[in-house]
């Protein structure tokens, strides 16, 4: 076989890409929903595809070779069906009541919202994304009477929160003043007085008044180790105690195992178990990636398109306090664009 | 509020027997599975509710009072269907070419097998799950063409890969002589000669021809630390190196998260990044809870009968390998009664 003597980890991407490529001509974007891996990897293994003639592009699409048939069918790939759930995509979630209506009335709100910007690593998830991860956090009691903080929320998911009339308090910190005001002005208009929303900069330490104040926390950080183990910090320092319940989103696009476990190891040091890891859970809506010069399209083996499916895909952690918060930084922490950026992103734009 | 006072945990809990009694009387066992946390504490939540008078007991199901009812309706509860995705029961897999298939021709074998014994804390899944969680590793990439190693195997997860014929080689280890000459009796009537078996005490060390030939493994342990320390150690000693993938089953029922915590901080020592956890994904057939005398039944607060669902309900972890494979134990180790049984455990009988 053409693949022997490479790693454990291509060879398993490899036939991730080859049983796709076996139902039908996927394009770029697709591919990379496929690999369950590191951007970097997936391409190493399309690489490797492409130069020994299993697959080829069509100037569009990629598709098998009749070389890259035989080698999925000697793997039995070709008997090999998506095992995934086509009703929830996977998820295991669903929308029920409240949060069918919820969708309905957010997507109303979320098409006047701001902009998002690069300027602070903003890209935000797909409005059903939101009101899915709300579904989950009631699903697993962590929801209904709980005081939510949000901290960064340019998906607005506070406001999807509010929506469903659920949390006792739900509160929005923000580095944007644009999304605060927004969500200021939807509380106003519909009466939310359990609403909050609040400027702050995650390199800040976390106003007095929030800390130990909070049930649930929900952040999607940005994905360098520094970062996150700061965003993570903040809102672990909001949490009230044992019992109290983390959310987040990390994607493995952007983010080696190496790293992970990296993360892993200071989410347990934070004094966190890891109750369940839903990969694959969040779907983003980013806009213009090849035109905005992403590295993720630059890198790209052949000339690509803009995505013509949701490709930046992650996973939704949820974390459970067992002892007293241990947050690994407090007080002020100045990151600069080392907060955005570090070797392994390839779908974040390096400010000048 | 009558839950004011009392722990984070235990008003979440709280509220998800309420919002799962709001649709409807629950038995016992349809409340183990609602909880989302340890028989211990669940336990606790339903003793309270008993007292406070927010549910009662009509000698066979647990119903909302005209209190629990206020109180359900008072977080909201009442507004908050089952967020779960019907199609896949939550899991967010569904079995499709060939596992459907492998269903159908594994279920006629299981009929025939050896009974589960309570000498070694065998209980085993049910025969969907076993090819469920098949079909999860296939969708990971993680059978076709790959070397398994089994460590445990009264689910006969080994005969179910062999059904699908996806793995290159299949090998199991089991204490229990029936379920390995089970296993190669069937291996022998259909001709597999990639199947083996062999009967291994995970006291034992590692055969040597075993150390570092496998790309996956799956392993249901037992739920003491050592023990599940000790499952694991053979597992990642019998991989071959980074990348190489670990599957195990792990239930909230019978440990704290205090445990899945210490539990997770031994993974990440072993070399793995956890890359999936699907909670609720296996469902146990145990039979005669309350005729054997198994703690959770002893524990419930009223005389309860013998289970009318799989109460007992455990998550699946995937792992990763990102470097060298690091066993915490090597070696002989005897650990006696030690290894199937600690305080937390309650759906495990204590041998005399």
């Amino acid at each position: 076989m053409s693949t022997s003597g490479i790693s454990v980890e291509a060879r398993r991407i490899d036939a991730l890409l080859l049983r796709a490529l076996y139902g039908g001509s996927k394009s770029y974007w697709e591919l990379m929903r496929e690999g369950h891996a590191q951007t970097h990897h997936i391409l190493e293994s399309l690489q490797g595809l492409l130069k020994n003639e299993l697959v080829t592009y069509d100037g569009n699409r990629f598709v098998l070779t009749e070389a890259g048939r035989r080698q999925a069918e000697a793997l039995g790939l070709d008997r090999v069906a998506d095992q995934r759930c086509e009703t929830c995509a996977g998820r295991g979630i669903i929308l029920r009541p409240p949060f069918d209506r919820v969708l309905e009335a957010f997507q109303e709100i979320v098409a006047m919202r701001p902009k998002a910007t690069p300027d602070f690593d903003q890209g935000y998830v797909t409005p059903e994304t939101t009101v899915l991860r709300l579904a989950l956090m009631a699903q697993r009691g962590d929801l209904a009477g709980r005081d939510l903080l949000l901290l960064g929320d340019d998906d607005l998911t506070g406001i999807a929160a509010a929506l469903s009339g659920l949390p006792r308090r739900i509160f929005v910190l923000d580095v944007d003043e644009r999304i605060v005001g927004f969500i200021r002005d939807v509380a106003r208009d519909r009466g939310w007085d359990n609403v909050h929303a609040e400027i702050y900069d995650v390199q800040d330490p976390l106003p007095e008044t929030l800390r130990g104040q909070f049930d649930v926390f929900f952040t999607d950080p940005v994905e360098t180790l520094r970062g996150i183990f700061l965003f993570l910090s903040r809102c672990t320092e909001a949490l009230r105690g044992p019992g109290s319940a983390g959310y987040f989103g990390l994607s493995y696009l952007e983010s080696s195992w190496k790293k992970w476990r990296d993360i892993q190891r200071g989410l347990l040091d934070m004094g966190f178990a890891i109750t369940d890891m839903l990969g694959a859970f969040q779907d983003y809506q980013l806009e213009n990636i090849v035109a905005q010069g992403y590295p993720v399209a630059k890198m790209a083996p052949v000339p690509v398109g803009e995505p013509d499916v949701p490709f930046y895909i992650s996973t939704v952690y949820r974390l459970e306090l067992t002892e007293a918060p241990k947050p690994l930084y407090t007080g002020r922490l100045e990151l600069g664009t080392d907060l955005y950026y570090d070797d392994e992103a390839c779908v974040t734009l390096r400010r000048p």
